[in-house]
């Protein structure tokens, strides 16, 4: 039997609200076994680019890293929050450790190529480096990814949190029993995106594609739940989707949406 | 028989200057065996200090970290400057990982409590965790660590680069045969202070006392030799403090002052 780990996303709007944040990591700290946690940036990167009078350009709703920007989400998601989370979790008794993909070579990515527009310094995925999480799991320490990998050339890349989760789950897989948690600001996956008492507890595949074809599923969350069927057909045990305030009833089962194999 | 490492702290000056990095990344990736890197922070911290209108304050020539410039330095020195020194580092075919004290505790210590000043968010350290320092040395991975600590309560503290290097050198002399080499803007300790021609070569404790006695070395040097003198004695095999662009011929012994035992 392999041993259970735990792969959890949280968003910027934990990191935004000090409350939110503070809870969770409590409840971080206390999930046993193995554990990694995958942060976004939150609004600090933007205050922060907005107070250096570094204009943010948006194509498409997604944020173009131009080379003062990648400087800025590094200091910000590397730097002040990774550090903070870490030494939050330290006091909470929980031994972790801040990582960026640089680090150990974790996570390799390349610039991404698009035909139209370009990105700037945005980082795909190309392979998880799984020798030193291991080790790091083994000793009982708990890894906290910054979203920002690196292309082996010397250059970092501001990478999506949603997929580095993904793909650390995907890697770990063969070696672990994976479980993958997305924290949002929902409940879970609802029948009716207005009303949160409307979660749908376990859903398979097959109910997934009927409930997409009958258009009960909010359109916002259908990337989101195709990559997250993606995991879960690619080894990952099981995919929890849930408000981040539930942790410890989304891993119990009691809170969030789980997406299981049929 | 101990495995060699060397401990190798750098400047602000090497920081600062893009050159000089580049090629002591080289050097530094080049360095065979256990190899930490621990980094000062240069000029960028102030410079972002003054972009974002943040005062600082400097009593009896020592910077006052106060909440913002705690933020500032997390940012600058465990962000921006450690996450390139690894991205660049694994360029150069060197597989490290960077560290701020609060990662796997590494680096405990305390808010410094001074019975007149208040240096604000300023670190003394309490003790050094070898236990993950010896494991990614193990896995041959050199370890780049930024001068923020921990103080297990959550709270970050900006902590000198100079004594975590030698704290770092202390605790890892039972297991490893450490070289600990100080880097500056000097080719070494030199007889005439205007001279980078006078560099002493080796120098003992005794030899050292009489050059100060003789007035003979430099009144800046002497709290550098004196804390390197006591690493000295502390169970380090070697101090070498000498230019950062001379790394490999510090290493050799072919340049720099070496400070020997008896």
């Amino acid at each position: 039997m392999k041993d259970a780990v735990y792969i959890i996303k949280i968003g910027g709007n934990i990191i935004d609200d000090e409350e939110k944040l503070s809870s969770f990591i409590k409840d971080f700290a206390a999930v046993p076994g193995g554990k990694l946690l995958v942060h976004g940036g939150g609004k600090l990167a933007t205050r922060l680019a907005d107070q250096l009078g570094i204009p943010q350009q948006l194509i498409d709703g997604r944020r173009v890293t131009d080379a003062e920007t990648l400087k800025i989400v590094t200091m910000v998601y590397a730097g002040y929050i990774n550090k903070n989370i870490v030494a939050r979790l330290q006091a909470n008794g929980c031994n972790a450790i801040g990582l960026c993909g640089a680090d150990g070579n974790a996570i390799l990515a390349h610039k991404r190529k698009h035909p139209v527009t370009d990105y700037g310094f945005v980082g795909d995925i190309d392979a998880i480096n799984t020798g030193l999480l291991q080790n790091l799991l083994a000793q009982q320490v708990a890894i906290v990814f910054a979203p920002i990998t690196h292309d082996n050339n010397g250059q970092l890349l501001n990478t999506n949190a949603d997929t580095i989760a993904q793909d650390l789950a995907k890697n770990l897989s063969p070696l672990f029993d994976v479980q993958l948690i997305y924290s949002f600001e929902k409940s879970g996956v609802l029948l009716n995106a207005d009303d949160d008492n409307t979660v749908i507890p376990s859903i398979n595949y097959t109910a997934y594609q009927q409930l997409k074809a009958e258009k009960k599923i909010f359109a916002g969350m259908i990337p989101k739940l195709d990559n997250a069927f993606m995991a879960l057909h690619s080894g990952v045990k099981k995919v929890i989707i849930g408000k981040a305030e539930q942790l410890q009833q989304l891993i119990a089962g009691t809170a969030g949406t789980s997406l299981v194999h049929e």
